[in-house]
């Protein structure tokens, strides 16, 4: 900080004619750049029952909260409760309704009034106990209450295990669309009970794949070969399949988001997908056509747009979509809505000026974002899934 | 990021059986630190005039929203807006129910449909057109608007100008205290027209005031006496003095806010009458005792609490409350509820393991941060408010 000299500012009119002299002081503001952070994610079979001491080893506090939904919750919150309170926790609890159309405004007020109302301090952390709804949902409690208060993720999908909960990208829902509004607040650990995952339905485990599928595609050619060769063991659940393909798609994440915390460059290539699969989620019905379904349709699309521009090859795309399909998850979506898809892929926050930007495959194992993709060729990409 | 080597962990039961061992991998996220921040506030009569030319220096983008109150919004937003339509922004306007009750998230909640409904990008700046009710709440839009959007203020009270401008603080209200759900979202630019100043009732004046002789009290004995010795040409808005006001008072905020962005330390000295006044602001009503008149009331208290504790002298305390005085501030308060006040005390952010930490000035021009008063100093400070 410095106060500069007293200064004058002379504004002139459009004949160049001198109109005003102010006069005026300037003092300078400096904050420190904030220090780096770090984090550990831990993945294995049965962490859960030892919540209490993961969560007290990073954030000792006298008490916790921790928030679940309607379908984790009877299954798990009992158990973490009790594993807090064990750790020395008082432990306030605040359950939502499961689904993505409850991560808005008002369950995020009704979580404020649950830990503001229940005392929570700026040591207390906040724990996210269930899937990508409860983190995202979660983190952005923790974000916001009294300006942040420590935040551990406690992904309960296979879905959030390998993408929401590692990162830091918080928020919830508007009725403009997903994630609209949010935050960036990592969380101080990440414990992954791959355990948990045999309380999911299949159809959450495939969500969960296409992210890592989406994670080989455009980083890791050899993690695409391994999850191909591998469909059959991850969709039983088991645990060594299941503990590689986490560790593997977490270093990837951790990687990407490490080298670009605020996606302003190589972070947005983890949105594969996502552009498309966002407009088809909200299109169709959040819960209609799940995040991870969405964005295997999204790959899919972006893969036919890729090829369209000569960016991508026709194998290429089809061992993509072959993978895809062996996951269990749909390649087609017959009746989609083009021109209303299309139309609501410009609430994406990722648009600038105007102009979507898209990521495109270019190679199994490489993306790049592209601007200025021609109206016609998104269209053809989308009604190509409708075929 | 690196994935270690897979790893075991081997629980004990209470007598020293081994009793599970989970295996598990780690993986580590790495996030480096952010950049340093750096901005301008700039101090000057007239300044508005100019605005949308000094929004674009530092946020060009397509579009702009612009925040004000229903006080604020007739006198300057249709010359605000003009001034931004000038510069090429297209503007969105959001105008808010003046008083603190309004900062609270069904307000939040309305101004992110305005501006999500409205198109904001990324690069939008959010510009806050008010006094310190307005800059809290459009800075916290700013800080959750697709995870973060440009933020300008635009202060136009002297209260906001010398305070809740510089620091990056936002936030909203909730019942259960003030400012309890919010961000640290630095601002691009601050731009302080004094000449707005002329507008405000003088009780805000005052309340600004209350400020500006608390950075003397805790940091700077020659401000404290600089602001006695030209209170009447303060108290009359002479403009190089009500200038001076500003400049080196937003220099010591800037100052301590640089050394201290996210109140670890020094910037908790700040805080100064604050833990008091906004449990009286609480009490008795926001807006019945307005934010400032409750500081000076705070900084009367905690002086007599220093007193108490042989840490400051009656002297000093006696100068301290004739400056306020002087200022045209209230220096007690008849009938003030000693024990809801207390209670509300342990609402505040400040809390900390249910101990209450509370600022004390030890000398004019230097404060402390004391743990562990006991409680009945404190409710003997609070009484002797009553008196």
């Amino acid at each position: 900080m410095q106060a500069v000299p007293r200064g004058c500012e002379v504004r002139w009119d459009r004949q160049g004619g001198c109109v005003t002299i102010i006069c005026m002081q300037t003092v300078r503001v400096d904050i420190p750049a904030a220090a780096a952070i770090l984090y550990e994610i831990r993945i294995g079979a049965g962490l859960l029952g030892d919540l209490g001491a993961k969560v007290r080893a990073v954030a000792p506090a006298p008490s916790c909260g921790i928030v679940t939904d309607s379908n984790v919750g009877p299954i798990y919150l009992a158990a973490a409760v009790r594993s807090l309170e064990a750790a020395g926790f008082r432990v306030m609890t605040f359950t939502m309704k499961a689904g993505e159309e409850y991560k808005n405004l008002a369950t995020f007020s009704a979580a404020m009034d649950v830990f503001l109302g229940g005392g929570v301090e700026r040591a207390t952390p906040m724990v996210a106990l269930g899937g990508g709804v409860v983190g995202d949902l979660t983190g952005y409690v923790a974000a916001s209450l009294l300006r942040g208060v420590p935040f551990v993720q406690v992904p309960t999908t296979l879905l959030s295990a390998v993408d929401a909960s590692v990162g830091g990208k918080v928020g919830i829902d508007h009725a403009a669309g997903k994630n609209l509004i949010g935050a960036f607040h990592q969380p101080r650990v990440v414990i992954t009970d791959i355990a948990a995952f045999r309380t999911l339905p299949a159809r959450e485990i495939r969500c969960g794949l296409a992210e890592c599928i989406k994670h080989g595609v455009i980083r890791d050619a050899g993690l695409f070969d391994w999850t191909a060769e591998n469909m059959a063991r991850l969709l039983a659940l088991e645990t060594p399949a299941m503990e590689e393909l986490v560790a593997r798609n977490v270093a990837i994440k951790a990687a990407v988001v490490g080298e670009d915390p605020h996606e302003k460059g190589v972070r947005a290539l983890l949105n594969l997908g996502h552009t498309f699969g966002h407009a088809i989620e909200n299109v169709c019905g959040y819960g209609e056509v799940l995040h991870g379904e969405a964005v295997g349709l999204g790959m899919i699309a972006a893969g036919r747009l890729a090829v369209a521009l000569g960016k991508f090859s026709a194998g290429e795309l089809q061992q993509m979509m072959e993978v895809i399909g062996r996951a269990g998850l749909p390649t087609s979506l017959p009746g989609l809505d083009v021109e209303k898809t299309y139309a609501t892929m410009f609430t994406d926050k990722k648009v600038k000026g105007g102009k979507l930007r898209l990521i495109l495959p270019t190679r199994i194992g490489h993306a790049e974002m592209v601007n200025d993709v021609p109206a016609e060729a998104i269209r053809a990409a989308i009604a190509s899934l409708g075929l």
